[in-house]
């Protein structure tokens, strides 16, 4: 059987938990489930809560296994997608140089296949989402940091080693404010969800604290003002909140507009926790690219909300499996 | 015979010559020649000169028409590549929506291919030159202006129209100087030839004008300061203009570090007229991306100097011709 009619099992592993999924040929999750990650712990550890989150979905669907294409795994950067050993994670230190593909392999009997997390999401709306019908795909994910996968032709984009599409750290500020990767003006530093709130807190701080909910929103705590509470305001028609989003909107626009010209990708595709909020926007980050690409037909570029949710990486993880 | 066993004829065209030569199977140019190019005469007026570039290489070598894989032609965006139509590049007035490949191909009875000038040089030098034996190409050629070519396994990356790969337009800086495209703060706004003689007069201008000889080269002429005069001076020793290409190292290290962390090449060159004098700043533009890029392994990648220098249009035409 065609391994694109089979099933596939996707594990996505984050810094805390492990989620793991069923999905069918046509990238529906039928059943998930999810265990804690012991990220801290012994690289057996780690493992463990892999494995037993794979048993648990063999466990709700015993008879899945016969008709499954394998098992794909996402996971935090960096590893080597090639041989499917995840490298030195920050947020995972109980994996380094750890062998994930071919133990899941061994303990399993099934084939394998491991890579990040935005490569694999993209796949995901490439295959079975909002990318479904284009050729090349750019999708981003929006959230507490931005990540990128890049699909030409019904494949992950992986460049030399692997490392390819790290979108979220191209600067468009060189000058700026420092990202986390030591980096300045990262897009990840300038309009990810911590991006976000402190620009709140910044407008907050230099201005009138009356005129906005935001501050309220956070129980009158600078401190406290998340781009969750950015987005509660927003939503309550605060005008400051409107505002903030508005700015972060035009930094993601001036940044499509550097990956718009170097790729001239098919389509757009924002994911993550705050695409559906700055979905909203969309219409303004059309407009801004007016003024930052020089591509004549940016305009003929869909720009869209991803399929996948907060379930991309299952999806993802699932779509790897694909042929 | 295969086409890879046969010489090609390239066609380089620019707003005020066509430069056109004849190159073997293994890239080597035999012959060329030049004509002014009318760019801003009628359509015919342009073609003619196209095809007296081209006689003039069938009257030198009469033999090599019969031993042809074609005819390519580079010229300067927009065009279509896919078509082979000249669009409405603002330097070449003559032509909008001009069918070039077409017409070539209908007066000389081979086949014709046309790309723009970054995209073919990409090629020559991914397939004869300074990228032999790397799968993914990053070339960039800098003067007048900042132009880029993509190549992945021996094929130039056009996007979705043709217009990708415009990685001059890449900015690493949202509030910077206007680009001549409209956009802030683009690589060739920060560090083409005449950004170069911008610092080195905002320099003069803003310090002292006696500590350095490039016044002096420009005849006491703040104006006719060129990066011409910023070279010149500095292979006299000259501190000023040695710190402006160290500015200009570190410009295009940022820009670097973003192609890097978004595309992952195996090997980025540079060519062009003024990349013979930055290739002495390689190791400083090496040294500069261990803070700009999040690549772990970026220093596997090399940067080196195009084979072609003043020919890569003629190669990179030629190069259009290979399957």
């Amino acid at each position: 059987m065609d391994a694109n009619n089979k099933f596939a099992l996707g594990v996505d592993i984050g810094g805390t938990k492990v989620a793991a999924g069923l999905v069918d040929p046509k990238g529906t999750i039928l059943f998930q489930t999810r265990v804690p990650m012991p990220a801290r712990g012994t690289a057996s550890d780690g493992f463990a809560a892999v494995q037993s989150a794979i048993e648990a979905v063999f466990a709700a669907h015993a008879d899945a296994r016969a008709n499954l294409a394998g098992i794909g795994i996402c996971a935090p950067g960096p590893l080597d997608p090639k041989t499917g050993v995840i490298l030195n994670p920050p947020n995972i230190p109980c994996w380094r140089n750890f062998p994930l593909a071919a133990e899941v392999q061994r303990v399993f009997g099934l084939r394998a296949r491991v890579d990040n997390d935005g490569n694999a999401a993209a796949l995901a709306e490439a295959i079975w989402g909002a990318g479904v019908g284009h050729k090349n795909v750019f999708y981003a994910t929006l959230g507490t940091g931005i990540g990128t996968g890049i699909v030409f032709d019904g494949q992950i984009y992986h460049g030399r080693t692997g490392s390819a599409a790290e979108g979220g750290h191209v600067s468009i500020d060189y000058h700026g404010p420092v990202c986390g990767c030591g980096k300045r003006g990262c897009i990840e530093a300038l309009a990810a969800g911590p991006a976000i709130a402190r620009r709140a807190r910044e407008h907050i701080a230099g201005a009138d604290r009356t005129s906005t909910k935001i501050l309220a929103l956070a129980g009158g705590n600078l401190d406290a003002i998340t781009a969750e509470t950015v987005a509660e305001a927003y939503r309550h028609g605060d005008p400051l909140a409107a505002a903030v989003l508005e700015e972060t909107a035009d930094l993601l626009a001036f940044w499509a507009g550097n990956i718009i010209d170097l790729l001239e990708p098919d389509i757009f595709i924002f994911g993550g926790g705050l695409a559906p909020l700055m979905s909203g926007f969309f219409a303004r980050i059309r407009e801004q690219l007016t003024t930052c690409c020089v591509n004549q037909r940016f305009d003929e570029i869909p720009i869209v909300l991803a399929k996948y949710g907060a379930d991309a990486g299952i999806a993802g993880a699932a779509a790897l499996c694909r042929p």
